[in-house]
């Protein structure tokens, strides 16, 4: 497996990957917009327990991590959509990986 | 893509696995760990940036979750060594799957 070795780079490539990912939102929120454009309030019921503050701020972590775009329409009034760009729906397999890894420590830790 | 529909089940087995690896620092110790048992010692020169105080805290809360195991070796002075247990040994396709995404958001976004 590639993490027999322990090497620096490779630790060094995983912590980036971390720091871009950072906290337990940002892929809940990307796997909200992995099924289509979201508007901010419909990402806020769709990622249960979030604040508007705390998804405001992740957002914009994300845009400027290039994981997410945010669009203005020139509606009236104004209405913003936030879509996943390519390289955030990379991530696809990250995402896959965590969702049998989470099914497998339910069934071990939290026993259902 | 597993994550096209966006179902509910699929969401709670993600977020049960981002709540076990929460912060920066889990997968990065679990890493270490993966190439052999650790002393408290070396995994705070390894784990680069991790303070005692947050080490010794994601150590116990690793150990929670059945990603380590603590042992203490009757010698004089005694010493503890800390080791991946096999579902913490699970997560390397998870590590896995970051190792190339952080190289290509390195590519990409910090851009070397």
């Amino acid at each position: 497996m590639l993490t027999e070795n322990g090497c620096p780079k490779t630790a060094l490539s995983i912590r980036d990957a971390l720091e871009a990912l950072e906290g337990r939102w940002k892929l809940l929120i990307l796997f909200a917009l992995s099924s289509g454009p979201r508007r901010f309030r419909q990402l806020s019921v769709e990622v249960a327990g979030i604040t508007d503050k705390v998804l405001s701020k992740e957002l914009k972590a994300m845009e400027m991590n290039q994981l997410i775009r945010r669009q203005v329409f020139d509606t009236f009034p104004p209405t913003v959509e936030y879509s996943i760009t390519e390289h955030g729906a990379s991530l696809d397999k990250v995402l896959e990986e965590l969702h049998y890894w989470g099914l497998a420590h339910r069934v071990k830790i939290i026993g259902k």
